[in-house]
């Protein structure tokens, strides 16, 4: 697997699986019905922020992708500390895509003199990402009781994830 | 006190005070440096979202703003969490200004059907604001340790607070 910076040629082969994901209204708190374009505009983020892809080595498929940026204003008093979301494509989901993805995300804040990273919103029934974090060295630093409505499972808690560098 | 609708003929009353709060880096992770049509886009919010400002009965002058909004996208499955923001003059403090601009905050997020209200940061060191939410019914649900680098008292922890309504 390749981990490579994301272009707009990239955006047909992330848009089904990303949309896949939206649609679902299980991990995310972006509308369910987002577009296309507006979804190209929150997820391809310009520079000094990234966004990359994980590519299968040998078909060149792309697998999932993440986004990383300062977690608030840059030139403000917590520009210190980074954040990042991730996509993995369900058909590929097991392979370590996600894994490898955020590797890469905590390799990129520590080399990019971020002090920590933060993941402001993660649904606490989304197990297999807390506890892929956790594996990482992230902490849960607190949960927002019933702050999203899962469709399957109604509301439930959103933990706010922390890793010191 | 009077609180209203904040319109754009507000904006040169509000800016003084917005810019020294801003930029004293205390308390918002804001660019200490930003320009004044840049926070006007950021302060000034449109519809569904809101800005108010609360005004002297006497003389008129505006003693404070707060912006309040959706948390999350509109649209998502986080809509039910609304969030916002307090600026007040600090030649004004110690009137309960404040105090009335949450108060307002919270009625108008009870009466749009929010389920709750979510601070996302809340600097440690603003302990007025903190003891002001708290006894509004806020509680800290988690502190992201060293979030803001306070230009005096260096790096402190930054609160996510929270109110169920």
């Amino acid at each position: 697997m390749l981990i490579r910076e994301a272009t707009e040629a990239d955006w047909p082969a992330v848009w089904p699986f990303f949309r896949r994901i939206v649609a679902s209204g299980e991990t995310y708190p972006y509308p369910l019905d987002l577009g296309e374009e507006e979804g190209r505009g929150w997820w391809l983020l310009p520079a000094p922020d990234r966004t990359v892809v994980a590519v299968d080595d040998e078909g060149g498929a792309v697998l999932g992708s993440a986004k990383m940026n300062c977690n608030m204003s840059r030139a403000g008093n917590a520009r210190h500390v980074a954040s990042a979301s991730f996509m993995v494509d369900p058909d590929h989901s097991g392979r370590g895509v996600g894994r490898a993805l955020c590797e890469y995300v905590i390799a990129w804040a520590r080399e990019s003199g971020f002090r920590a990273i933060q993941f402001n919103a993660v649904v606490e029934t989304n197990v297999r990402a807390v506890k892929l974090y956790e594996s990482l060295g992230f902490r849960i630093v607190g949960t927002v009781p019933e702050g999203f409505r899962h469709p399957a499972h109604g509301l439930v808690g959103v933990h706010m994830m922390h890793l010191a560098l």
